[in-house]
């Protein structure tokens, strides 16, 4: 594929800013010769920055300077009320009038939600959009959503979370018919409290390849292609997976040095366990899609290091060759007649 | 301490039956010379697996015969209103009676929980009971509840548990004052759903120690104490940590066996992955504490084996020797004005 990719980076987000931004478009546009980058932000700031790191304004890299930054704690109101020249509205500004395809932003993920939401809206049968990342598993990797956008779910919100997330699985993984579960405490379908159960039956007259109900160790199992839980859920469900993986680590060091090949066993395991450790941390298995709206939006995490930035970049781009949002619309239409 | 302590036993629970009670029952005796046992099952199933453990009835060791089984996949309404002679309801009446101090059963979670309510009740003040368990951390170890028992929980109910968690936490431990954390998706006040929020306000107003919102990987940190949660958040967030654990296990064996170093690094390690993977396994890491009722009730993983049915034996030990039941009546009293 050698069509040009058009997007919009957010060049002030992220817990380091231009720093890390500025170095993962380096790296981005270095491995895709047909991606074209908008920085959006501070020119001077990102014009330093780009210095650095030996990039010139050229044909494939803009800056569009803007004179407000949305900060990592400001209330989602206050960013979208008060900053209205902000590098995070203006890259979505970009998405809306069509100059470019995508965006993506390291920035704060309330304001992001309601900022793209607002100025992109949702598509015809979306009520929220949803957060969904892609985690590792045992053979290859689950697709899980929603990850913190929407804290009290019904029925059809998740059931809308179920389509996004298997139109997302099937465009990015090439696959058919992707198995979506529903995240619950039981696989029995007397399990659960009403809002997944009735969010079950819901699933049950879609098209798409609802599987059942799963239990929070199908996430890293071979089971499922999507998991979908509401946003509460998938978050601690996350955090959680974050702390057990940081645990492991250190147990096993704990245990590498009390005996002597134990010691040796743990020089040779601890690249591993790194390794691994870094695959479960969202920071680095970088590039949550913002499923549901009239536009492409990708966050990247707060704290992702260059390389990572470059992937959520990749993420977006996938997005665009396989025009996600459109799909999402194209597989909730039958499902218009019932709200 | 020489007191005796006397638990009945629900010899026909659990999914391997008597073959594993019995076995852990042995080991739990041989191990505490005060305890007495009251196995409470069908006469001639019992007897016989205690003849193959060279066990025999004594001053220590009681039969209480009974003709009805609740069976692992049955509804709780049908185990309470249709086998009144079944093993774990009698097991439960003999706590009701004080013919016993406490009963440990390896049974259907669910009727467990139901007759024990019903018979036993909930102490003034407590809802509905909460199911505890411990989980390691990176120092010692983390109470965390509810775990199933209760899925649509409101603001008072969590408040009911983070006291009953506290109280468990300071009898267990011997810590004054254990810390307490309310699970949420961020340590922010203005984070989480409406729930969350409001139970946040109510803990601020009790005598135990509450810290604030925690985040899933919290849990297996050295940060909290006593980790509090509604039963479908709680269920989810224990067995996404079994999924990590296992991939970890996975992943760790595959990149071991990828190169030579490797292979040697993996044959060292094996073992104290296989342990961590049974410390964080709640069949293994077992005994869960049915809390806030008028007496003492420990539920055995159904999938346990015998040593770790001892190891819940044990859990009720220290509860009977604590009173854990009046030390929460004590904990809740100030509350009770608030009903």
């Amino acid at each position: 594929m050698s069509k040009p990719v058009a997007i919009a980076i957010d060049a002030m987000g992220g817990d380091s800013g231009p720093a890390v931004v500025v170095e993962g478009v380096r790296i981005a546009l270095e491995r895709n010769a047909r991606l074209h980058l908008t920085l959006v932000g501070d020119e001077d700031t990102v014009k330093a920055e780009m210095e650095k790191h030996g990039l010139q304004p050229s044909s494939r890299l803009h800056i569009h300077h803007t004179s407000e930054v949305v900060a990592m704690d400001d209330p989602p109101s206050v960013a979208m009320r008060n900053k209205k020249d902000s590098s995070m509205r203006v890259a979505i500004n970009l998405v809306k009038s069509g100059d470019v395809q995508a965006c993506v932003s390291a920035g704060n993920t309330g304001a992001l939600m309601a900022i793209a939401r607002f100025v992109l809206k949702t598509l015809p049968g979306i009520d929220r959009p949803a957060l969904c990342t892609t985690l590792p598993a045992l053979r290859g990797h689950t697709h899980m959503l929603d990850l913190g956008a929407n804290l009290d779910c019904s029925a059809e919100h998740l059931q809308q979370f179920a389509i996004m997330g298997a139109t997302l699985a099937e465009a990015v993984d090439n696959v058919d018919k992707p198995r979506v579960g529903l995240l619950n405490i039981g696989a029995e379908e007397i399990k659960g409290n009403e809002q997944v159960k009735t969010a079950g039956k819901l699933l049950e007259e879609t098209e798409i390849n609802y599987i059942g109900f799963v239990e929070g160790n199908a996430i890293y199992s071979e089971s499922v292609d999507v998991v979908v839980c509401d946003g509460f859920v998938g978050n601690v469900a996350l955090k959680t997976s974050e702390g057990v993986a940081g645990l492991i680590g250190y147990y096993l060091l704990e245990e590498f040095k009390r005996t002597i090949p134990g010691k040796l066993a743990g020089l040779l395991a601890l690249p591993i366990i790194k390794s691994f450790k870094k695959r479960i941390d969202w920071r680095q298995y970088n590039g949550a899609s913002l499923l549901g709206l009239k536009g492409i939006v990708v966050k990247s995490h707060g704290s992702a290091d260059a390389p990572a930035f470059a992937n959520a970049i990749e993420v977006a781009m996938i997005e665009v060759d396989k025009n996600v949002p459109d799909m999402i619309a194209a597989h909730i239409e039958p499902h218009l007649g019932n709200e």
